[in-house]
């Protein structure tokens, strides 16, 4: 090969395993005596050439969860369609998990990721110069957000509630430490119905807590101890699960009860009473991640900023206006 | 680095390029060397030295579902503590999706798959010498199945839809040209029933067809046209979506309907009326299959064999029983 290629076998062995210096021209020559000779044994001695896996990690709190699944499975389709393939790494809780992921990239296991998690400071990822895209969260000014205008989602949510004539609501919130574009919607919500003499009740869930048992007991209490709610806003597993906390204590939906959820995943499709939701496009937020983080694999041109998307109101049985 | 390791220069190009024969001898000697002056530059070329990426590709046919994205959580964490990373691979109905991914283990960009898709022909798996697990599905004598007793399970299922008083149930069923192991529990079910007098008719979904909009179509249909019918069952989706066209049309759970749904993935806890379920133990065959590539990829001694679990029935208030 290195005969083939003119070159001494250091050079090839410098080239190859990329230890040392080699001229782009002589670098040139041996990869067209390797395709001449067919000689790449395998993918990793090519992706070790060219530096590359060809793998973007997605970063979730769980996949078992139709949000993130969502997400996953629209990120997948697009990054296979631009010759990507998608690993999966949940980080479980784990501060740990979110750290050894991001060494990855340090480690050419992957060439990007995207991460919708939030369990590091913002500071850890100030130290990684490689391609990193955030889903709804805010890592400082080198890494790009896409998330949806989540202030208007929470206003659309809080107008249908009020014209649905609700007079006392819960919202299911996100864990305040964590510094999202999520929490535009907590306080845009709010401030309209308050404004309007609407009592909110705002339920801090705890971070990373996505069991459906935890939902329910959160809901359990809430049903027996605000009997006055007359409407309730949130994600939708906990706001599924609250109507079933409801429905279980005799409660109608939406004559006792007026219901929002935040999201519009297609299982919210197979409930029953249908539900009003404030949908995300998620599919579009994938196709929005997968595109950043390929162009800043391939170090293209792109405007580093929060890819902003809008939500949309989509009536169910669940509110009346 | 070929100095420390006393060879020449051309045989560490051979030994870290895998492109001819070394002696493991030298090859011990050369990877002693490459340590003590910590020479791998990265990950990529540690791995191509070891002929092994870490990687294990997870195939299902959509990640956006409640059965496969909890069973890719289970793989991933498992894998996890097994040292090996998780790549996904929806094939979304196609089949070049398929071949494409199998043909990673050739190009040795993953060291196993596990497979839990059903668009290609056995005979595709058979001339692969690779390590290959397959969930739920048979694939020929060389690999092994990961599966619950799907019998045992349809079975449950009959019986709790015969106690609670059926006289005529609707299953649906799996398209009849997949070969796995859970047919058995259609026929189990119809058995059981049809024995005792209760009018069965099976509905056979499409092939790799798991949107709620393409089940809404058909409940509505059903729901209309078998009026008489007072069981179902299926997998968790289609039942979600049968109770929701039935409420919609004013049938009352259990009182007018009862029902089974088969899985018990944690959506379902989410569910109002609470619903029977044949748990499938999600958890446990995601190990399994971890278990299992583990060994294969690590060449380590296992029965190679059907690996069947037990699936349970956990009463709800769909039924009477």
């Amino acid at each position: 090969m290195a005969k083939k290629a003119g070159v001494g076998v250091g050079t090839v062995s410098r080239a190859v395993n990329n230890t040392g210096y080699v001229a782009l021209e002589t670098r040139k020559k041996i990869e067209r005596a390797m395709k001449e000779l067919n000689y790449t044994p395998n993918e990793l001695a090519r992706n070790l050439y060219h530096k590359r896996t060809g793998i973007v990690a997605v970063l979730v709190p769980t996949v078992a969860h139709p949000f993130f699944s969502e997400f996953l499975a629209g990120v997948e389709a697009e990054l296979h369609e631009r010759g990507y393939k998608t690993m999966i790494c949940s980080t479980n809780k784990e501060k740990n998990y979110e750290v050894e992921y991001l060494q990855m990239l340090k480690r050419h296991i992957v060439d990007g990721v995207i991460t919708g998690v939030h369990s590091l400071n913002i500071q850890e990822y100030q130290n990684i110069d490689k391609p990193i895209v955030a889903l709804d969260r805010y890592l400082g000014e080198k890494i790009p957000v896409v998330a949806v205008d989540h202030q208007a989602g929470g206003r659309m949510a809080a107008e249908e509630l009020f014209h649905s004539g609700c007079r006392s609501v819960i919202q299911f919130s996100q864990a305040k430490q964590i510094e999202a574009p999520a929490q535009a919607r907590h306080a845009a919500f709010e401030e309209y119905l308050v404004k309007r003499k609407v009592k909110v009740y705002s339920y801090e869930l705890e971070r990373n807590r996505f069991e459906i048992e935890y939902y329910l007991n959160i809901c359990k209490e809430l049903v027996e101890k605000y009997s006055d709610v007359d409407g309730i806003f949130g994600t939708d597993l906990p706001v599924m699960t609250y109507m079933k906390a409801a429905m279980s204590a005799g409660k109608r939906i939406p004559e006792d009860l007026k219901v929002v959820a935040y999201d519009g995943t297609k299982i919210i499709e197979a409930v029953y009473p249908s539900i009003t939701v404030v949908k995300q496009p998620i599919e579009k937020l994938a196709k929005e991640a997968s595109r950043l983080i390929v162009n800043k694999i391939e170090g293209k041109e792109y405007i580093n900023r929060t890819v902003e998307l809008k939500t949309e109101l989509i009536k169910g049985n669940s509110t009346l206006s």
